[in-house]
């Protein structure tokens, strides 16, 4: 249902320039965009594409809408005039996709005949649980949770209010999933953790498995990215923060605290133990190792081996640069001799101090 | 069931060298060919492995029949003489595997009792939908599908004809999957892309979620590995083109763009809005940055780290070269300070000119 | 239930050193551990904390016991005397673990009315099968098997006694698991190798499959951590020996070979036909290239790209140090011209003993 521009403005707190009354349908890109969407601009950059597209309204801030009334004075134009136009359109996004959302709205239980609930799990007014989930004993689901199909929920499981499990996810027994979490197909969450006390005799070699004890917390407004792992504590909790938003295929370790409001990127491998600070982002494919701290704030790049501890506010990065493979056969040569080159710099720097000297 | 040599001959649109009724049974290595099993050699370095080995008939190019004939004159063979002996090798194979597949042929309808499909889906003549498997509405399934157990397909989703889908596979709502696809266990296809807009607050952060109301295809005849991940779009698509073969774990992020006939091995990551053209091949391990576009035929060494687009026909790599330990301790200390060789270096040059000007 | 310290020693055929009667309740860390709790030091540099610790007793070796006794004597302490301090409190961990195990206990045949299991598959006297599991035709499952929701189990696949599959395990068909395997969820055992043969002519390019015939072993006393993968062998057997630990998110390729008791940290890559021998120690993140040999014993640093065979005992690093982003500009500029430094060296050098002969 179209909606007016005062009223998207309204959702995030900004206001109107132009046409208020204006009805919107949808949103789309500058140049998708037709007369009853709305897009958005947030670099001067692109400002020129406003005299082309079709788009009813835009997203933007005050001085950008300044700037091109000023550039471009006779061009029509309605505007929500925003601090900030990429989450603003993030959230006008979210409101006109809930109207044809994958998610259905629940109003009262919708369970799936076919289900194994165990029988003391409270069941709350409003909650879906699809066709194939199994629930066990103890668990505690929150008002207005989805758990899509073939989910599994161990014992003791908390799952927080307005939280939605994608098809095929697994928590295993008493890890703690906060409210409005995203957890997406194919996550496992509270898996053993690592442990292994070596004892390899020659007669009889065994890696003693530490039992893993402890368990997972997830707080609230987090999402987690397809087929990622959490592994459970081996004693206390693996933590993941508040607002957390992190990416597939990311390995999680026992122990790993992560702070609020990380951003974590695919393939991510965080080795047990490591405390990662709040508002830390970390590239694709990064690895980083066990019994180490991130302080807040750090940015790592993709694909960097982190090995040691940051602080406040630093920016890392460590790969290998890419080029041709001719090129690479003869630098990863001179790479692996590096020393030699040291050694002869040293060399002409003796001999020349010495011709000097004479 | 035993075939001719011709027989099998003509499946592949080649001729036969020697006993064009010799029956065969099977296909095998040359090492362990017994007189009833065909096998090949695509490598002159192999050709004398031809001496001793008991295989039935050998598939091999009419170059080397001709190279062995002149060589070996008293020797007995017989072949299939193949302009490709590999890719016919592989093509008498899936012959004989056929037999004892482990995919059971369609003949009609075998739904499994334990089933969620949505009332409203079409059910063809010929189709395998195994135990515990969840069909939403909307969903359309082609004639020769077989669903493993434990799958989810979502609302509206399309599997073209002939496609098999190994247990536990989730495919979100709305995604295309086309003919001939082989998709296998632990897959997840259309989940959230990874987009969130920064809206840092002191106050009241947040990642603000920007829905992702795309969709993935995946064209005909393609082949994805156990536990990969491909992301929906954010808008529009995300595409695997024809022909593709995707290995396991690789991670495919929302709006990558793949061209027909590439070949992605094992734990690779694509990020966000990456365009890969045709025939590129990118080997295990590999990370390949958002918005960038690697040309036609592009091949990366496994563990590479691409963060620039390439032209048509490169082959990048980027790996630190594995060494013995204490050598790369040395080595990586070097490289972290090697400003200072170039510097020792420049000081070097200048002081050697001024030098020889006196 | 309480048990006391000499019953406790006995488990692990070590001693007690002070009150043999003293109860135990469960095990802790140091610094948490109260007075019915048992804790251990496996390193001298802690030694110092048990002056403060309140555990009940010390799992440690007789030199550290003396080591002790020598600095505090008045300190008094309750011991085990072990040879190995952490795989003793691993094992008696264990002990107490099981007493509140998320693993019930197996007595008669527990199977969920909601599971698909072939009529010719015969059950053993005790096995859990939980809701939603299939056990296809021919499967054989041993004693004391334990099942999760979810599991898949293909056509023929041997579980020996004692394993157990956490939910929405997926075994193809054919495989082999060994006794006392601990298999973590989202694991794929048993799914095809990636192998094609390019047939890429331009009229109808293909990558022709080849078939995947052969099957995975896995021996005895192996744990698999969650979502990681193995592919079934293109003919033979894809092995992992005996005791191995293999973290999350593993990927193990089609006839790869792994010797007993190796350990595999996560996110760690195995390319195919590669043979791991017996002990190696493989760091997270690693990326092992198809077709090489790692000797005995073998150990890779994490994030290390191992491109050839190793020799026994090998200690292997190659990972580019992490660094401030700007620097790495500046150090990764350098190294993609490293060949001019090389070059600048070798003028100098020649220029320099020129002048020496004049």
């Amino acid at each position: 249902m179209p909606v007016s521009l005062e009223n998207l403005a309204s959702r995030c707190n900004s206001t109107v320039y132009g046409d208020a009354q204006l009805l919107i349908s949808g949103v789309s890109s500058l140049e998708e965009a037709l007369g009853n969407e709305i897009s958005f601009i947030s670099n001067r950059k692109y400002l020129s594409k406003l005299e082309h597209t079709n788009a009813g309204a835009i997203i933007m801030s005050a001085l950008e809408l300044e700037y091109f009334l000023s550039s471009y004075p006779n061009k029509a134009l309605n505007a929500i005039i925003s601090t900030n136009p990429y989450a603003d359109f993030a959230r006008i996004s979210q409101y006109f996709f809930e109207k044809n959302n994958c998610i259905d709205k629940i109003y009262g239980q919708n369970i799936h005949a076919c289900t194994n609930i165990s029988k003391d799990v409270m069941l709350p007014e409003n909650i879906n649980i699809s066709s194939f989930v199994t629930v066990e004993a103890g668990a505690v689901l929150g008002n207005n949770v989805s758990i899509g199909a073939g989910c599994y929920i161990g014992k003791d499981v908390i799952i927080g209010d307005n939280t939605f499990l994608c098809p095929n996810v697994t928590i295993y027994h008493g890890c703690h999933i906060g409210k409005n979490n995203i957890i997406h197909s194919g996550v496992v969450i509270g898996s053993d953790g690592f442990g292994f006390a070596p004892d390899l005799h020659i007669q009889n070699p065994e890696w003693v498995k530490i039992p893993q004890m402890g368990i997972v917390i997830i707080h609230d407004d987090v999402e987690i990215g397809a087929n990622t792992t959490v592994d459970r504590a081996t004693f206390g909790k693996t933590i993941i923060g508040k607002g957390c938003k992190i990416d597939n295929q990311v390995q999680i370790a026992h122990n790993v605290l992560i702070g609020d409001y990380c951003v974590i990127a695919g393939c991510t491998g965080i080795a047990g133990s490591t405390k990662i600070g709040k508002f830390c982002m970390l590239g694709g494919g990064s690895q980083i190792s066990g019994h180490i701290e991130l302080a807040d704030g750090t940015i790592v790049s993709g694909g960097t081996a982190v090995t040691s501890s940051t602080d406040k506010g630093d920016r890392i990065t460590g790969v290998f640069p890419a080029m041709p493979h001719k090129e690479w056969e003869k630098n990863a040569a001179i790479i692996r001799q590096i020393q030699n080159l040291r050694k002869q710099i040293k060399a002409l720097e003796k001999e020349f101090s010495k011709m000097k000297r004479h």
